[in-house]
């Protein structure tokens, strides 16, 4: 297949389509050699993509009779099917027809369907979501933001493994630093799972990844390492704690400087100072989250983003498309199985 | 005891005694009315008593002999004994000499000493540290922040009764809103702990606060409870992580507003609203964790503290000192057990 086709469910978000081809419009100018399989009901669909000429001639329209709701519950989602426009456009990619797939649909319906469709990988009991985080430095991965509610050792050094190759991918590090998230960077701190996989961890070799031990909640911010690896309920946790306090300090920000004349001038004259560190807080740059472990590739937007940061998610999509992250994975699955360093599967 | 009485470890944090003097010095001049029972090496504190003549007129010294170290395990530390200035300064606690100890010492040693001495309230199994978290509207606590690293639904439902209690006292809240920290809002998310506890809590009377159900991350900084209940695992990651992102954001402002003549020129003009601004996301102004579930009141300053940093912590153990804290969490726990309303202990 080839790299360049990414397939699209148009009918998932709080906001679809709308949201959805707009954003998918401005991806298109960006990326003019990417072709776009759009998943939609055509009576919805049709005349917005009248109003976007760019998407219009670089992409195929599929008409589907059904779509998956926000509120569906997995199992309700796998019973309604084949004719869903997430289901079709995740098996654009099983079917090899689309190199990944971009969706702003439920989470949890999302993954249902594509482990159905795609199924783990050789070696991976569970996918993780992985997601990009903004630091001090540039930017980090972190993974499981939410996929599963737990992990034990075996699955948290699998997320080493795939968070490695996709940062390796995304953020061009040739060995990535991965740490484990925990309270505490003593070894004798935490659970027993984190320090078993610990344990695991220290000792293994010949992986294209540096282990950096434990890391802390505020490690994760100043950029001490490329790829943080925690279980979905913490991560999840963070991930949003973080989004909250962005926004907390945003909005002190915003507070202060409407406060006084005197400061309404001074945000007049920094005026493209901040118009850029607005950017930089902006959680619509950094919108996307993959999900790591399945046969093919599926990136999630936030269900309520808007044009722009469904925007964001299609190009990390597209770049993905171009790198070969899964297959490093599977090589470096391959080289912790056979390679001794650690057990089949490690109980927590 | 008179509530006005406070007992200090000076010799507990990275920059002890100096920065302990000098923050209880600062808290003696806002506070004339308190009384500070100071342990701590006499050859260290005596000269920097000479320089805190508002303190040195509003307290008594106690020569101890030895200290704990920051890196001292909690079993190294309950074996230095009773002649360290942490020991010591809680004991006055016990013997009811002082109303309520603050040290900046480290976390396990103090946790240990203050266990073994003032032992769990009636009922609780485990002690909890409550943070104060600034939020949109103005602040809510968040416990278990590092404590323990898991709880079960027993001791989850223990956290909410005692961090009501403590909003009750410090925030002056009435009936405070109560939530628990999930990575969903539906009943049907999350791991069988919180899921449990939940169906605990929803049908729980007769007690002093309001159950919310379940918030997401990024409810704590938007204020939608005032008490947010989790185990001290995440807990400790939630709490970092957003003094990580806090300062990542603050360095995105200061790098944005000196990118540029413009920019700096705005700086000048806005001077007044940025240092309020500053003032609002300066961990200093929010320093100070309270150990709740022990027949006594400890207050815990960040190690790293300077002297206002340790003045904040020393002032909310002075406002905690005039509240009925512990007496309001004995009365609801009575409510609870006798309420019929949970069992003693439920399994996770």
């Amino acid at each position: 297949v080839s790299q360049n086709i990414v397939a699209v469910d148009t009918m998932g978000g709080d906001f679809a389509p709308d949201i959805v081809i707009e954003g998918l419009n401005f991806s298109s100018i960006r990326h003019p050699d990417v072709h776009f399989l759009l998943f939609g009901q055509e009576s919805r669909v049709s005349p917005l993509l009248k109003k976007a000429p760019s998407l219009a001639s670089r992409s195929t329209f599929f008409h589907c009779d059904t779509v998956i709701s926000m509120d569906d519950k997995p199992t309700q989602a796998l019973r309604k099917g084949q004719e869903t426009s997430m289901w079709r456009a995740i098996n654009a990619v099983r079917e090899n027809k689309a190199r990944v797939v971009v969706s702003a649909g439920n989470t949890g319906a999302l993954m249902a369907i594509a482990k159905f469709q795609l199924r783990t990988l050789a070696g991976i009991d569970r996918p993780a979501i992985a997601a990009l985080w903004p630091n001090l430095k540039s930017q980090s991965i972190v993974l499981d933001v939410g996929a599963n509610i737990d992990a034990d050792s075996k699955q948290l050094v699998d997320f080493c493994i795939m968070g490695a190759k996709y940062a390796q991918a995304l953020l061009y590090k040739k060995r990535p630093l991965v740490g484990l998230l925990n309270i505490g960077t003593e070894a004798l701190k935490g659970n027993e799972v984190v320090r078993a996989t610990h344990n695991i961890l220290k000792d293994l070799k010949d992986l294209d990844f540096e282990y950096q031990g434990f890391i802390e909640g505020n490690d994760i911010s100043m950029g001490v390492v490329d790829v943080v690896v925690t279980d979905g309920y913490t991560g999840n946790i963070a991930l949003k704690t973080a989004e909250g306090t962005a926004r907390l300090v945003g909005t002190y920000l915003k507070n202060a400087l409407s406060s006084s004349i005197m400061a309404k001038v001074g945000v007049l004259l920094a005026g493209t100072a901040l118009e850029a560190f607005k950017d930089q807080i902006d959680p619509r740059n950094a919108n996307g989250g993959v999900f790591l472990g399945l046969n093919g590739l599926v990136v999630k937007s936030h269900g309520g983003a808007d044009g722009l940061g469904f925007s964001t998610a299609t190009d990390l999509a597209i770049n993905l498309a171009s790198a070969d992250i899964l297959e490093g994975i599977i090589k470096d699955l391959n080289t912790l199985t056979f390679g001794k360093s650690v057990p089949e599967k490690v109980e927590a």
